[in-house]
């Protein structure tokens, strides 16, 4: 329509000239703002409409807009046009995850001056990549990821001073989510499980590694210790002879070959993010190889039955652990696993131990509730989410190293950039060029202090707690999980059934909860159609049978899923959520019961 | 110094509430504009300065401000402090990417809307992981990625009609650079490669496969036609038996096994950039099985080297070719590999084809050169980056694949996000959560039309095109490689080098090369240092015989690379580079001859 209103827009060099030249006048000025006065305040709209998720049905109309394929050769719109037409056509469509009704999943309202620190770091479009095109930033960069380091490993000033600006060593790295960090961890323990090593000149055993000892470094796979003989190394009984170049050189098959395994795994919790199984996949150990490790009633990763799996897997000598994984804030129960039971497996058994703190890293920051995730200091890495609850923009995750050196296992040099001895931050990440997120989290930690993030993360865990209680106290509902943190679980159980439930037989239970799954599925849908607020939906198991590492679904049952991250939601808000549940169950009920 | 002025700041909830609740009154307002002002004008004397990138020797004093690594427990500063810090003193010490003079590398100025554009994502904090937390924000990427797969590979409307909003199938993928579209278009090839197979049950061998035929998946390493007998596959001699789930479930060694091979490798030009090796340590290949192919005296890889490498590797059928990958728009020299003719060989040899056009990609845009990427649109995938000729702020790039079922390859579900059957983007990437930068290059694509797009792409090239015959005209100076796009590479020669390199055996041009190395390492060090201008260095060699994919250095000389991609660059501006690295070599060559 706008198009009757004015003269065709035409790509010329005038024009273009004025889309890259900085304000001069006055005049310009006065545009800039008025673009940017539109952006925070027409949003504003959205961001106090309904959470506004789409149910699968009406996907059809939401796509018949965007159908077209073809680039425009002229220019179809102004930048006013194009704002207003996202603040009229997109915003409307798109899901107000700000909104303290949405509960389902962990994106959530975000501190108002995160978009301007976005705005700062797309204004200034450095390049961490490389010191040549970031220069302080990636200084900065350095100082942020210590900060970090600082809170979860604790080691005194001299070790950070030692660190924290050194250009040979790293505390971690920024990366672009915790799926990417994830990997990049378990990378660097799959390179250094399969460390190099020479047994001819055996100066250069230890090349890349950082413990200074090769049982250590193969410790996963062999308790025995290790004996270095004249031209080979003995190892478990295996002689390792020859010369082995390290397994991003040569490859898993060359590697297993040269340490004598048949295979190598990666042990991770049940309740663990599949982003885990998908590292197994991408670095070519295979996600069949990603064994999950029971749960117990609790959800938690079950200690004995890790120590068991080690020993069953070791037994033969044939298999290597690369890594322990455990999971501390795990994504559909926020459950920690038992990490200081993990540590000392992993240390007595000498096995690689990781820890995905995506969701919970930041509870680090609660002086009150820091002690749930006693253990997470004995980790070899740990990843946190800088996009959860950190409160940051998308996309923005971190990688923690306890040993300084444990990235030297994934250095990667090139003539252009990442040159020998040069300090550029890009020789040692699993991502290439990257945007200067560690900016926008150093100025949140000044803005906020530890004690402005803790008010929020205490207030999820109590208002979690509060909401568990609530659940509790209402018949037509069933606390699944309990929220150690600020996520818990739950599943609407109608009138009737519960008693129905208990005197059933197996076969019996089966069939009945197959029926209330039914239910929770059109209970969750239709809430989220009506739009005022949403939970999510996964599938969990009463005393935590259910498997998700290896995507079996074995004795599951449908549950509601919410996580209060929000600091907006409160406790009367969760209870508006409950009420329309049972008025969406009411309006059910009569269906079932006919 | 401010707390002097001020009362402690404290983290109360009262603070906390400020900072989440949008702007409702006007005064709010006002601050939040202002704020905005002071980014977008404050910035500006940045913008104008100098480039201003560091030499390494004042590393130190830069870092001597970033050395604290504890978090302040209450809050620093409000954000109009933070932002008039980051004005003062991070702004200042940053790299000014901008200045038309900064034509070292692959990051240069913005236009100004793009960071109104990144305003209004981060102000939404979509998550395009999955439908319940983007809404049509995953229905706009799947048409963006559509309009550029469109203009790659140019297949008919019913095509588009039918897949650009197909939930079933994918046309590609926004990465968060081209290091991680590379290793995903790899990713989904070795795992295309390595198809699952069942030769009891046939009905499965086609299994997330996306041709329908076992021989296509696997001609990578065997030519001849696969005989399917009654409970075996006969693949060049070799029998499959048994079943097989795939490379991404069983890993690679077994891979190996189950299609009886000993090695399997990626084919590269030497002038890939570094991320396609380390791809390959990444996805457990070895990076030493990332195989340069030589290039020719245009630095172009050399069709008929590749083919005879291809059948030296195959020669013992006991190594498959999972992918040759083509560059189109190298690194350090923006030469584009002769698409085509390594097209026909991956037909003729059934080798799957990825070309990284991070770079060049956008050239595609452009009426008078796209034909430059003449044979692109035969490729099985190709990368393209968003945050370099796309003019996007970091972090985004693109991968694209000519099926739409290739990334069925590369699928993982989850019961709390991703199930199947949803349409949940998050399912077929290497990322997990992704910010919604589909919306950045749609509206990009809206305001500039292709016509836009193409001034700015014709400008580089033909720019780049006058320097080269500019430093031609020049006796100081030395044309290593000609600019096919808008990248060249040269040196300084020192007067009475020339003429004595001529004469020389090879051991004296060796010994003259060295010097004239230090020579040009100095002057860029020096003009960096001056941070009037800046280009990059690196190493090449005459007649294209350096090797940079497998990081050996023989024969190489030092060469000064200028990258022409700012529109405000122009031919003067190159000039006075030139002029200046005269006036510098000058004030070395006294001290060279003394």
């Amino acid at each position: 329509m706008y198009k009757s209103k004015q003269p065709k827009l035409v790509a010329d060099w005038e024009r273009l000239k004025k889309i890259f030249i900085r304000p001069e006048d006055d005049d310009c000025k006065e545009i800039l703002v008025k673009y940017m006065e539109q952006i925070l305040f027409g949003l504003h709209e959205f961001i106090n409409r309904n959470v506004g998720v789409t149910e699968e049905i009406s996907l059809k109309e939401l796509t018949a807009g965007f159908q077209d394929t073809v680039i425009n050769s002229d220019p179809e719109k102004k930048l006013a046009e194009v704002i207003s037409d996202i603040i009229s056509q997109i915003a409307p469509r798109a899901v107000n995850v700000a909104s303290p009704y949405f509960v389902g999943h962990m994106t959530a309202a975000i501190p108002f001056f995160m978009v301007h620190l976005k705005a700062i770091v797309a204004a200034l479009n450095q390049n961490v990549i490389k010191l040549e095109t970031s220069k302080v930033l990636s200084v900065l960069e350095k100082q942020v990821l210590a900060k970090i380091h600082r809170l979860i490993y604790g080691f005194d000033e001299t070790f950070y001073n030692k660190h924290v600006q050194n250009a040979d060593t790293s505390l971690g790295s920024f990366t672009t989510g915790g799926t990417t960090a994830n990997l990049t961890a378990l990378w660097v323990a799959r390179n250094r499980f399969f460390s190099p090593f020479d047994c001819i000149n055996k100066s250069t055993i230890n090349i890349n590694t950082d413990t200074g000892s090769i049982d250590r470094i193969h410790a996963g796979s062999h308790p025995d210790n290790i004996e270095l003989t004249d031209n080979n190394i003995e190892l478990a009984g295996n002689k390792l002879t020859g010369r082995f170049d390290g397994i991003e050189s040569e490859g898993i098959a060359q590697a297993l070959r040269a340490y004598s395994l048949d295979n190598a795994v990666l042990l991770v919790s049940k309740r663990g993010h599949f982003s885990l199984r998908k590292s197994g996949g991408i670095l070519g150990i295979g996600n069949r190889n990603v064994i999950p490790v029971d749960v117990n009633a609790e959800h938690r990763m079950d200690a004995i039955k890790l120590l068991r799996t080690i020993r069953d897997i070791k037994k033969d000598g044939k298999t290597g652990v690369i890594s322990v994984v455990g999971v501390a804030g795990a994504t559909e129960t926020g459950i920690v696993d038992p990490l200081d039971d993990i540590a000392d497996i992993c240390e007595e058994q000498r096995i690689n131990f990781h820890v995905d703190a995506a969701w919970g890293g930041p509870v680090m920051l609660s002086e009150k509730y820091s002690h749930k995730l006693k253990g997470i200091e004995r980790a070899d890495s740990v990843t946190v989410d800088g996009h959860k609850q950190f409160f940051m923009p998308m996309t923005c995750g971190m990688v923690f190293f306890k040993s300084p050196l444990s990235m030297n296992h994934i250095a990667y040099h090139s003539n252009y950039v990442n040159r020998q001895g040069s300090v550029d931050l890009g020789i040692k990440t699993l991502e290439g060029s990257r945007e200067a997120n560690s900016l926008i989290l150093d100025s949140a930690l000044k803005i906020m202090g530890t004690r402005g993030y803790a008010l929020m993360i205490d207030h999820g865990i109590e208002t979690a707690k509060k909401f568990a209680q609530e659940i509790r106290n209402r018949d037509l509902f069933e606390l699944i999980t309990e929220p150690e943190l600020n996520i818990l679980t739950y599943r609407m159980v109608p009138p009737g059934f519960r008693q129905r439930l208990e005197n059933a037989d197996a076969n019996e239970k089966k069939r009945l909860n197959a029926q209330i799954d039914q239910i929770n599925i059109s209970i969750q849908r239709k809430q989220r159609e009506a739009g005022k607020s949403f939970v999510s939906r996964t599938r969990m198991a009463y005393g935590g049978m259910a498997d998700q590492v290896d995507g079996t679904m074995a004795d599951e049952v449908v549950v509601l899923r919410s996580v209060i991250m929000n600091p907006m939601t409160n406790i009367s808000i969760l209870n508006e959520v409950l009420d329309e549940q049972e008025r969406i169950l009411k309006s059910l009920g009569y269906v079932i019961l006919n």
